[in-house]
């Protein structure tokens, strides 16, 4: 979805082309980004409210588009406004361009609508020439001062308007260096550089052709043109790919006013934030360098001294800061992050704009404000991107710790969270040993539905192999685990149990910490931070739900995690997933068993096996949110993903089951589809084995009446997954039904259980004929995880094949998977609501794919009308936060 | 779509329940099938034109339905109102109802809407009783006839009213033949049947508790109830499963005179159709038998005579049944089916229907009444199921041969007509073989895309496993060439080149004949008939063009297939593959050399050796199809496809490359996809590697302007697939466009190729953004096979693991792969045409999935607007006069 400006026609741009900045007049305002870039916007906003910034003026972004409409030229009648302008500058600061006693300079800086920092080229000191570098060297009695920036003119003019490669100019430099025996720049006396902007404009004139200009409004003209150049140029046409910034017209460009930090003692130049961005406390917060230029706070050099320490050097410049501070938290009611240069004593500022911050600085700050009586409620919420709540919910490593610690490989960053343990090389070995008290990290080339119990005991998850999207990514970031795949230095030797990288070799007792925020693979046992959510939090929480409209429920298949999500402010369980629960123990073996039947008896015979084990996990889930509906879809995976697929697991299957081994064999292979994910799966299943809908809902209503008789306000509701026509539902709700009042009847429970039957939308089908589908559903949730495979006709599991290319070709903004499609699926989502509400006004609509927890999808569920969304544990704050937002508009 | 009746309101009945027809009124007509059942209807359409039809009344479907609403108990009211109309019967015959002189007998038969044939109860000889039957005897002067009479209803009464089983009855009866020591039936005298009716009264009263009625009126209630009761039987609930007939109330209840075929050599019963049903020919058709029942006719105990031999017996009667089958034509103005009774001389009619006729004959009959002005060329389409063309297009085994052939196994009738060759146990061998001239069956376990040629090559497939959409299944559909799929029986020994089956065994040099339409595997040679196209199905074509809106194409993938369905009237390809051009000869090297390669140079210097391939496939089929368009679709399967997947095949490739076996193997690993219907295929091959379709492109407009140089009238369209973005058409459109421009420059062609570009709308996605998609494309074509698959979540070769279980169970009506969901998947079709026409007035839209030749589904398209239709080639001339069909309403 990206940050778009509406573009203006091109054909018929504004009359005026440049706007002025100054005491004279200010011409411009904070709020014209679109017309006059970030940079040109601010420059106008600051000068407006009295700070003191060097006066410029701004060729706005309407003339960039006009000079790619008429084939790179510049319009007509735009250098006559600049000389205008031009002329207003001179009067104000009393100096004239190219005057040989005290020249006006003015710097030539690029500036878009948002902010690309370095992607677009700037000019400084233009307006020296032969004659003015000598008014200027008399004007600051600084001979070597005024070559100084005449060479860095000529230099950076050569290299970004004529294209000549700065490495020539490097060659003169040494040569001149070598002569005076200076070992750096600043070793070069006055003289030499002198000398140096006379090879300086050799190289020009040897690369260029022509000599270096001496009209101060040509090397204007050309400046200017060349901003607009940088504006298609390679790197920031990339930049805005990656940045996914489309919809602007162009860049505008900011003419202004040079001063110097670097003009003794005096002067000096430094950032601030009006607070602290990392923690968020109210204290000014920066760095600053005497005699020194901005580049060189940002090269870092020389060590710049923080801003606490100024009043020793200027008492009068800090305390005008201080104010100047408060002067923009009242006018901006935000954080600023400013530039600013001190000349010869006199203070001017050169940028604000607000202050990025980390998730737990963006919380404080909010509740501060609205404290201070800056900011209302609503306001605070905008102020927090949701996604950032995540650095406050996982455990982090301490960054000293981390520091010091040895990195092994660098996989993909697949789930964040910071997790150590042993290794354990199956999913058996990850579970029996947490069950034992250990901690451990399950280490595999990728994982597999049979892994879910091993994953799920795991402290986290570390593959070889497989992508963002890969099984255990997916499955990690559900649970909010945290996860590091795609290892690809690492060699996982699971027979031998050994881990080998970078001719290191790794075995179950050794301990290995993994950074799913950064990918990182280290050894032993870094030290970590467990988050401790602060009372601002909880302020912002409940904000959020003060302003919500919808409602957030979690995807939770346990009782931890119903536990983990209720803390977390869960209104529910939107999704509860049942197939994990056939993996563990003795109840695979039911599973299989069931599989493997050939008879309705037979079974089941090993349903009602697995029928007590249901029950307890749903006894436990009940519980856990009680009070809370709670979504159970029934068994979805195709059956294959239950049956041994090795020789070996076959025979012992077939010994533990008593029957051949040909058999197992067989039924295996029968199992086996081209496409599972279009395969007999989900409500297919029901249709053709009634019975496991039966067990499973016998499951869930003893279950509820077990819970009810305790008092426990169980409150189920039904899912119906992969229902793609109306009669499918209609058919399986029956089914239900029976099974619910049969249950009713044999347990003697006279009160009323009112268990709600729903479906899963996740089949285009199903939403285009969501009115009949209606017709028999209490409620739809969108499974948009599987609407997005099959609307896209991408599936997940292989979509890394082309996925990279169709983003870096800007194909696809996003990811699909990550961030809703609202073009196409929403459209899915949109028209099963419509159709469904259509049918029954009250249908309760949620969506319970991973898109649930995106702040982005979530703005598209609200403006859809939809009533809860579902995300997993770890995202529940994040989803409240964004739908609030989405709320607040 | 099943045969649907509307349904009326159960609640509020008529008030009048029994309908007369006879001489005295005539309460319906052959309009009120909804009513009073196809039968009661025909009854009374008959009565009132004068036919000699038996009179009686009918009481409506809306009793049964009433009945049924009212759990099963018949109406109040309905027994006055028969015996009401028994008391008119009464005075129309003379006889009364119980009568010890001249009783009037009744039959009581079901008759639903739509024709059941024996799924429902009926009752003969009803108002016999202890003193009736002894007035029938004196009445006929016949008492054997009378017990005769007698006995069969106190069997068929005991058995369909009081479910008394039928053995019991057979018992009694050979008992009393032992007695009389007599062989059949009818060596028991008039003595024994008296006995024997004593005998059944005996059963009846043992196994139901009570006496045999005698009441007449007693005996009707019952009677009527068990016809209501016999709707819901199951063999009637199924018929109407497998027929998909939905939507009925239920059935009618005939109540007619009783009039008897076997009460002398003066009568008689015969069945005939007023043209011959088989060839179509204007000739009354049927066989008629002396002295004897109608069920004597079909159960084919005696042979009847031809009606032509019926002069000899009775000239009148002959006489008579011809007026009346002119009578019948000029009034149903069709050929009709009818039954007739012939009692003492006097001739009745029982029943007439629509003739059902072969494919042949519907075209001739339509024809020929054309020409005799009966109906006008419109209701003459109408009159000709589009699909029943099948038979006159196909060979077909001629029917005295087949009689004589050993059947070996029945498998499914994948694709119809007749084939024979010897057996050829893979797909090289049926290619080379074929090329050597001979002609083979090809004979596989299941067959995969790398078969493709020698399926091509083959006469016929046989496959032992696999369903009605099978690969083998479809893609023999697709050519129209003859396949019987999963015949289980069979055994496949590939490695030694036998088929076993019921202990005997074939090889390589043993023919055998398959028969697609009926699934019938045959020894030797049976000898076939090739079909050979009248007149009248020219004429018919005509008419089709004339009366068409949509454009019938073709799927065509070889010069070949283009002319036959150029023959058969297609206007031009709407879908031309490209890859199984892929799999001949050298040029799987090169392909696999592609796939294999590491670099974009490695990749295009194998692109460039298919290359020439690829001009001279195109220059073939757009010859062929000269003056028409040719829609190419670019490389559409996963690459996966091409590679070899045993060791073996993958040695050879690697040694034939020249590269390490391993990267063979890495690469066909890397490939593997989880769901490859979902994966790297379609335009997603083109965006990651554009070489290809470079490749692809630059063939198809260099073989272009070697047509044009030749004055060829070549009319080339690109067409893309898997589109489901509208960017990735942009950016590939581009791609195609400058290909063509470069060719066009390079082989200094002047002239205008104009080729448009467009893409397949088999995505839901691209569906939903028609709009977006539609500014990149000249023109849509629905591929509705994946669309279906993605709108469903049904992978098309997996779906068979639960479509019959949907069939059977009424979740779907048909297979959505055979005949177009309109509900779901239609809803995508015409909102892409919607939506891409908003924006594109003009664009052109076809369909080129399978269903583009199912009548149902081109009705569809029809209403959608779209401009063609594309099908196989032998499906061209269904389609023509399915088109034609859709047009008229």
């Amino acid at each position: 979805m990206g940050r778009s400006q509406k573009k203006r026609s091109a054909t018929q741009p504004r009359r005026k082309m440049a706007y002025y900045f100054g005491k004279t007049r200010t011409e411009g305002n904070g709020k014209q980004k679109e017309l006059l870039g970030g940079k040109g916007a601010n420059l106008a906003e600051m000068t407006g409210i009295g700070l003191p910034v060097p006066p410029g003026f701004t060729i706005s972004t309407e003339v960039c588009e006009l000079y790619y409409k008429s084939r790179r030229k510049l319009p007509k009648g735009l250098m006559q406004q600049v000389r205008k302008q031009i002329a207003t500058l001179e009067k104000e600061t009393g100096k004239n361009f190219g005057d040989a006693n005290n020249p006006l300079l003015v710097s030539v800086r690029s500036g878009a609508a948002v902010s690309m920092p370095g992607m677009m080229n700037t000019i400084l000191n233009l307006g020296l020439n032969d004659t003015s570098v000598i008014g200027l060297a008399k004007a600051t009695d600084n001979t070597r001062f005024a070559y100084d920036a005449y060479r860095r003119l000529i230099n950076m003019y050569g290299d970004v308007v004529m294209d000549v490669s700065h490495e020539h100019f490097e060659n003169a430099f040494n040569k001149i260096k070598a002569s005076y025996d200076a070992r750096s720049d600043t070793d070069v006396p006055a003289e030499g550089l002198e000398k140096l902007c006379k090879a300086y404009k050799g190289v020009y004139r040897d690369h260029v052709g022509h000599e270096f200009p001496q009209d101060p409004y040509l090397q204007l003209e050309y400046a200017i043109e060349a901003v607009f150049k940088s504006w298609m140029q390679a790197r920031a046409v990339r930049y805005r790919q990656v940045e996914n910034i489309i919809g602007l017209c162009g860049t505008a460009v900011n003419i202004q006013y040079m001063v110097y930090g670097n003009m003794g003692d005096d002067s000096g130049t430094g950032v601030a934030f009006t607070r602290d961005p990392s923690t968020g406390k109210n204290k000014f917060y920066g760095e600053f360098l005497i005699n020194a230029q901005g580049e060189d706070v940002v090269a870092g050099i020389r060590t710049p001294q923080p801003v606490d320490q100024m009043p020793k050097w200027n008492k009068r410049v800090h305390q005008q800061l201080l104010g100047i501070k408060n002067k923009l938290e009242r006018h901006y009611r935000d954080v600023q992050d400013i530039e600013f240069t001190i000349e010869r004593g006199k203070l001017y500022m050169l940028q604000t704009r607000s202050g990025k911050r980390t998730g737990a600085a963006a919380v404080k700050i909010a509740c501060d404000m609205v404290k201070e009586k800056l900011i209302n409620e609503k306001t605070a919420l905008g102020r927090i991107p949701a996604n950032d709540l995540t650095q406050l919910l996982l455990p982090s490593f301490d960054p000293v710790a981390k520091k010091a610690a040895q990195v092994l490989a660098v996989g993909l960053p697949a789930s964040p969270g910071a997790a150590v343990g042993k290794l354990a090389f199956t999913a058996e070995d990850a579970a029996s040993r947490t069950a034992d008290g250990e901690d451990v990290l399950l280490v595999r080339k990728e994982t597999s539905p049979e892994d879910i119990d091993g994953m799920h005991a795991a402290r986290g998850i570390l593959t070889s192999t497989g992508g963002m999207t890969s099984h255990a990514a997916v499955v990690a970031r559900g649970w909010g685990r945290c996860c590091v795949a795609g290892a690809g230095e690492i060699q996982i030797d699971e027979k031998h149990k050994k881990l080998h990288v970078k001719g290191r070799t790794f075995g179950a007792n050794d301990t290995i910490s993994i950074d799913g925020s950064t990918g990182q693979v280290m050894t032993g046992q870094v030290a970590t931070k467990v988050p401790k959510l602060s009372g601002d939090f909880s302020r912002v929480m409940g904000w959020s739900s003060k302003y919500s409209r919808l409602s957030i429920r979690t995807n939770a298949d346990t009782p931890a995690d119903a536990k983990r999500a209720r803390d977390f402010g869960a209104h529910g369980i939107g999704l509860c997933r049942t197939e994990h629960m056939f993996f563990e123990g003795e109840r695979i073996v039911a599973m299989r068993e069931m599989i493997l039947a050939e008879s309705v008896e037979a079974r089941q015979a090993a349903l009602r096996r697995l029928l007590p084990y249901q029950r307890k996990d749903f006894v436990g889930i009940l519980t856990a949110m009680k009070g809370f509906p709670v979504t159970i879809r029934l068994l979805d995976p195709p059956l294959h993903e239950f049956v041994p697929h090795d020789s070996k697991s076959q025979t012992v299957v077939a010994k533990r089951l008593g029957i051949p081994l040909s058999k197992v064999k067989a039924r295996v292979t029968q199992l086996h589809e081209a496409n599972p994910m279009l395969g007999h799966r989900g409500c297919r299943l029901s249709i053709t084995y009634p019975e496991i809908l039966q067990m499973q809902v016998t499951a869930i209503v003893e279950a509820t009446i077990l819970c009810r008789k305790k008092r426990v306000r169980a409150m189920p509701e039904i899912m119906i997954p992969l229902i793609g026509t109306a009669r499918e539902i209609q058919l399986l709700r029956t089914l239900a039904e029976q099974a619910i009042q049969q249950v009713q009847h044999k347990k003697r429970f006279a009160g009323s259980l009112d268990i709600p039957i729903g479906t899963m939308i996740e089949i285009p089908r199903a939403a285009l004929t969501a009115d009949q589908v209606a017709e028999h559903a209490d409620f739809f949730s969108f499974g948009t995880n599987d609407l997005t495979q099959m609307t896209f006709g991408y599936s997940r599991d292989d979509v890394n094949t082309f996925l990279p290319d169709y983003l870096s070709k800007e194909i696809l903004d996003r990811d699909p998977f990550e961030s809703l499609d609202t073009t196409g699926v929403g459209q899915l989502v949109e028209m099963g609501t419509t159709k469904g509400r259509n049918v029954k006004r009250k249908l309760k609509v949620g969506i319970c794919g991973e898109h649930g927890g995106d702040p982005d999808s979530i703005r598209f569920c609200h403006a859809a009308g939809l009533d809860y969304v579902s995300c997993s544990p770890f995202r529940v704050p994040i989803a409240r936060l964004a739908a609030a937002q989405a709320a607040l508009g």
